[in-house]
């Protein structure tokens, strides 16, 4: 397969480029390994401006469908390795073979960031989740606890308030981050409990979650029964993929970009969470935006290759 | 009347900024004289991601709706003056009186530059328009004419040779300017012809524009038949209102700002088209972008002044 713009990620970024390259008509192809990215998992979007409330996977189909009519190819698959070669790159892909790309942009967002305890891998799936929205609804009338103080984990309380008996927010901080509209929301909520200044070291149970330990006492006790965690506590950029071709990094990893939304390495571009643009206010609208610049620098770029 | 936060222009900057100031319970009043700004103009937006195809003021009064669903104040009014005070400014309207603000966001945009010629006007939307990814596709297969001969109009007429049958490019230079991959794609162009040290001086046709007569004779004629005019002769930020703060601007008269949107002003922040941001590519979703940003920065630079 060969192409003039390989996408890679199916975000709000990947998207948004989409529809700016096929407007360009720049010969592209978007492979993604799953719909909408992180976008798609929130419950509630409430601040993508003209839709006054949807949730992440439902604004993340308009999207899709959007890309999508505009004649975007979409190949839904993992990119395994970026090779440099000249002209362009080669990529290497799980299903697909390689792809031959003159140009690329990485739009691959950032995974959620571990609390970085023991027995945190083990217990994935067996009471800890990274995703209210996929795994929310196994915990009616539980007991759960999400841990973080910003948007990402006020709306998850929220969200797991509808469902849980009782939700317990454990926080280091001494105060809620975040829109204040989630704030208040969380503080008000009589389901919700927020543990202030307090952090988990340990999770404890059998072959299901049972109860988190707490660095402090709360009530009285360090031990807290819980059914369910959620860990909400932001994001980190993947490196794997382009650890080895020496795109410069920030010291946490998000890639630099220029005002054009260029990596270092020339014919790579970057857009979305991934990225240190946007003031890092990591949002649908800016990751869009972020998409756009870089389609619209890209196809200049391709112009000038003789595209 | 008095304010946390004045907004300052009622485009998609000026919306995502109060969606966002909302969700923050930002207290806030949105002026501005014309909903939708620029972007209300567009007669086909179909780049603003999620929503495939809508006319520029459906998309306007769907963030107008969205904006307001939160609450947020609007005025259809004028500023005339800002001025600073400690703390503060105090901004002049022409029907609201004097608004006390703590902080102020210029979302106020640019404006096309006309030719300013007669019927401009009357023909805007009935074959004559400003922005060629907005109302380019409804010339497939048509005459069109572009005027310009810089980089907006160069790549105007390169983005319009792929769809319009034919597309005259009409300068009153000598020579195209701007950088020399579009110049050269230009003047390769087998569609596209370059009438140069030429004017257009009249739009003639009943309903729609049906031709233009030029300042001097071509192929043996004043006249020439077209279905589409875009007029790419650039766009120009407003200065009246900002003249007298010192904020700093570009040669251009852009306003210039951090990456946190703040201008050289403490206490205005800038967003949208007005801006030197987002590569100045100027567009729905990067002014969109623009103004979540820079309402996320005021809700943090309000709270360290204790609100």
């Amino acid at each position: 397969m060969e192409t003039d713009l390989l996408i890679i990620g199916a975000g709000p970024a990947g998207y948004t480029a989409s529809i700016y390259a096929s407007r360009y008509k720049i010969n592209h192809i978007v492979i993604g390994e799953l719909m909408g990215g992180q976008a798609g998992e929130a419950h509630k979007v409430c601040n993508f401006p003209g839709i006054t409330e949807k949730s992440g996977i439902e604004l993340m189909q308009m999207f899709s469908e959007h890309a999508k009519s505009l004649g975007a190819e979409f190949l839904t698959d993992k990119v395994i390795k970026i090779e440099k070669k000249e002209p362009g790159f080669s990529v290497e892909t799980s299903r697909n073979g390689t792809i031959s790309a003159k140009t690329i942009l990485l739009a691959i967002g950032t995974s959620h960031r571990k609390l970085g305890i023991e027995r945190e891998n083990e217990m994935l799936g067996k009471g800890v989740s990274y995703c209210v929205t996929c795994d929310g609804a196994f915990f009616k009338d539980k007991v759960v606890a999400v841990v973080g103080g910003s948007d990402a984990a006020n709306s998850a309380s929220v969200y797991l308030s509808q469902m849980a008996k009782k939700v317990y927010q454990i926080y280091r901080g001494e105060e809620l981050r975040g829109e204040s509209t989630w704030v208040n929301d969380v503080l008000s909520n009589d389901k919700i409990e927020v543990i202030f200044n307090t952090n988990i070291v340990e999770l404890g149970g059998k072959d299901q979650l049972e109860f988190i330990v707490l660095d402090r006492e709360y009530n009285g006790s360090n031990k807290l029964a819980v059914d369910g965690l959620f860990i909400e506590i932001g994001s980190a950029p993947g490196k794997a993929l382009i650890n080895h071709l020496e795109i410069k990094t920030d010291p946490e990893g998000y890639i630099e970009i220029t005002q054009e939304q260029r990596t270092s390495v020339e014919g790579i571009w970057a857009a979305g969470d991934v990225t240190t643009g946007s003031n890092k206010f990591r949002q649908i609208v800016t990751a869009s935006a972020e998409g756009a610049v870089a389609a619209s620098d890209i196809f200049k770029y391709l112009k000038t290759k003789g595209n």
